[in-house]
């Protein structure tokens, strides 16, 4: 096979893998999260006993397979590139390798304890296949309406720590070993199942006492819930106009501002 | 009876079953409200034992009754109309046509499995009554204000998910079948039930690292629950002044604009 | 007694009841409110099995002598007018009116199915104090928020139900009696306690397929409770702005205006 | 030791101690920060039994140890300050002896009622360190924007108490004693729960009629909740602006505003 030829070959899949905005690119991409998502589902189900029991075969060839179509992409990835070195030392190019290796380990360790490292950089490789698509921006916009607020959320989370904390230790005193608040670390627990409004119900008040300071807390949260939603809408609003708040001193910024025009603090863009 | 007679006829109950901004017509409306109301009562009541086994007779024969009410009602639709073919495959014809045929064959044939599509054509019987009304407007403004933050929100939801992945894989992880995490699948549904804040309590965290890892998650739910309310809120804004933002770059555009000002992307109106 | 001074005596008592900007009439209304909060306490403490057994006459006759109180209050105050009538059937006149009946009755018919309506009347009561105060404007706002939104509110809550009434069913027809779902009427109460993010956990999804649509359900309300948040937050920041939208055709009017501009609709103010 | 040497070490640790602007000022608030920390965790385990059966000896010495070191911090602070008897009597000089005095007291007394004095006390000994930063400016927003809306939130609790209080006294005569509404309280408890969302489900209806009216409340809570949120984001979003609304009148006044250019109301900044 002459150079040429070759060279064409590796033109010819570098388009299809790298460029999404072509028609074989998306046609890659969406084979990929099929590929992704169906590996997702098997481990899922590989963890549900009956389908372990009854289709463990199965579920172990389909693992097989796609570590096996995943290695081949990473080879090809590589052999299209001419910088190679600096594309496997890249963010996304060490998660493709690593998202290899987990897999590639645990068909021969049995164990579960890879479970986690294994779908969070099969996760990653699908947010990989968004990041070329505008979606990028919006998700921008949200993590900078988070950033910029960040300064006003933790002084809000430091005061709610606090007095989850009191209110613990309080219906700790209160409640007692008896009742469920066997020691503070629980109390607490408790504290936070029930001002983020979720209660469980394993642990509950019981004593009259404790249902007074349980209701006051529930009514105060009522209010307090309010507080990070207005901070959030109050910075999508200014996001929506354009504008960014300086996260130093909130000052606000013109759409393209790179620093803030008061006190000078970097914005993130 | 001459065929002018039968034409006056016709005429007077096109009025009653299509004008409903006359007298008549709006009397035929809730009359019809009504029936559909009696009908979803009478087919919930019939799913209770107690009334199955004490009332059943009575509850089939009222089935019967709007049944044949329906169906004398579709007839005269059809008949009065001069277009009828094209009102018969209309949306609201066929959803008319539907709405009788399942509680048709529920009369010969029985079984529950029928009662999703029977209430669901009759919900949306209710709404096509109310479509005539303006009520539509402020619909198609909720509907326009959700479109335009689709993107913003499917961004949201992607993130949201690939962590409920990761959180309940690693609480399966943590807790174990010992503790009803029994498998990935579980551990995820019990993640969505603790960051909606719905919180059953058929499945809780037992361990102490289980509930150090679902208080933190509840914690951060508390800052992400304000993300979605912050973008539907600066949307709806947005639409109170009249302005409405381009779906794809976020450019405000005057209330009757139909493609953003900017890029040229159509606006859904 | 002259004339002179009974007119005297009447004038003062005038003031100490019914101008509650002076000093004396300040107090009253304390002591009032007081008295009422004396008066409820003693009604729920009096619904609790030990405080009723060990307490029971006394509460009873805290209930006789506040009883009294009133009784003698509301002729002062008729006694006091020169209108008399026109009070007597004015709102405020009859509550107070309707406040003491029922205890008058309760002590002498046993039983407590009177204790509802005694404690609407005496929260009326207490509202009737705080009426005299600029808190009402500040209600007046949120009322005002409420119903320039109500429209909106109304599409929204029409939607939800029957989505409410589908996914009932639909759950009714999967999960069926023997996972608690006995009927459609109870799977409708847990999908609105779900919905809600209420969650007591009573009844809760026990197949996959259940476990998968509630889960569904779930996500999806994450986004649905943004929806009125935002829509009444863009009231309320409409309101502080002095804007009043119109209740027909949203279009927003200056603060002080009785009429839509546009479509000449009443504002209610 | 020369007097001169003695003035130059007090200069040293004042810097220390007071300018945490400065870099050893800065390692020494950490090194605070972590050994209250320490203290809270130590604090926290002491009430696990399992640690206080098996690590209760070391966990009292670095009690000790640590009460020690408040001592010698707390002797130092007053010896190098000139105004002595002005910071002992001052807010944070009051809270630093009293941080030290609990302990000291539990040193000698068993008992667990002084926990939540202590673990009060070290958090506010953390706030203390915490106000020296910029943080506090951002604490303060949040604080005006919350004073700024009380006047509206309190209308709104006031509503929701008697709400809440209606139709707790409701639940507890249709429900009764025999489904766990054993008493008035109780009820009002369960409608907290219920209406906060939280729903632990110790206590849940279970007549028809009871279920009815908890889904009427949940589904009214549902738009009840978003008027908060409303309220705290109008406010949230003045406070960006710069503006801040008149706690009396609700006038909108510019950022540097000590009085409400209307009424003339301090304004609290």
């Amino acid at each position: 096979m002459s150079k040429e030829s070759i060279k064409r070959i590796k033109n010819r899949i570098y388009v299809i893998i790298f460029k999404s905005n072509t028609r074989k690119g998306k046609l890659f991409d969406v084979a990929l999260l099929l590929v992704i998502l169906v590996n997702l589902l098997a481990v899922m189900f590989d963890s549900v006993e009956y389908y372990h029991d009854y289709y463990g075969t199965v579920l172990r060839i389909v693992e097989w397979v796609i570590t096996g179509l995943f290695i081949i992409e990473y080879f090809f990835r590589i052999w299209v590139l001419n910088r190679k070195a600096k594309y496997i030392f890249s963010f996304y190019g060490i998660v493709y390798l690593l998202a290899i290796l987990p897999s590639f380990i645990g068909l021969f360790i049995a164990g579960t304890h890879l479970l986690v490292v294994i779908i969070t950089l099969r996760l990653l490789r699908i947010f990989s296949i968004f990041q070329m698509n505008n979606y990028t921006r919006q998700g921008n916009i949200l993590i900078r309406s988070l950033l910029s607020s960040w300064s006003k959320i933790s002084v809000f989370l430091l005061s709610v720590i606090a007095v989850i904390t009191v209110l613990g230790t309080l219906m700790y005193l209160i409640e007692g070993a008896e009742n469920g608040f066997s020691n503070i670390p629980i109390s607490i627990y408790w504290t936070i199942v029930t001002i983020t409004t979720v209660g469980y119900g394993d642990i509950s008040p019981v004593t009259p006492m404790g249902q007074i300071i349980a209701s006051i807390t529930m009514m105060l949260c009522y209010a307090i819930i309010a507080v990070p939603t207005g901070i959030i809408t109050a910075e999508a609003l200014n996001q929506n106009k354009g504008n960014i708040a300086c996260p130093r001193c909130r000052t606000e910024n013109e759409k393209e501002s790179n620093y803030c025009k008061k006190c000078g603090e970097k914005i993130i863009g």
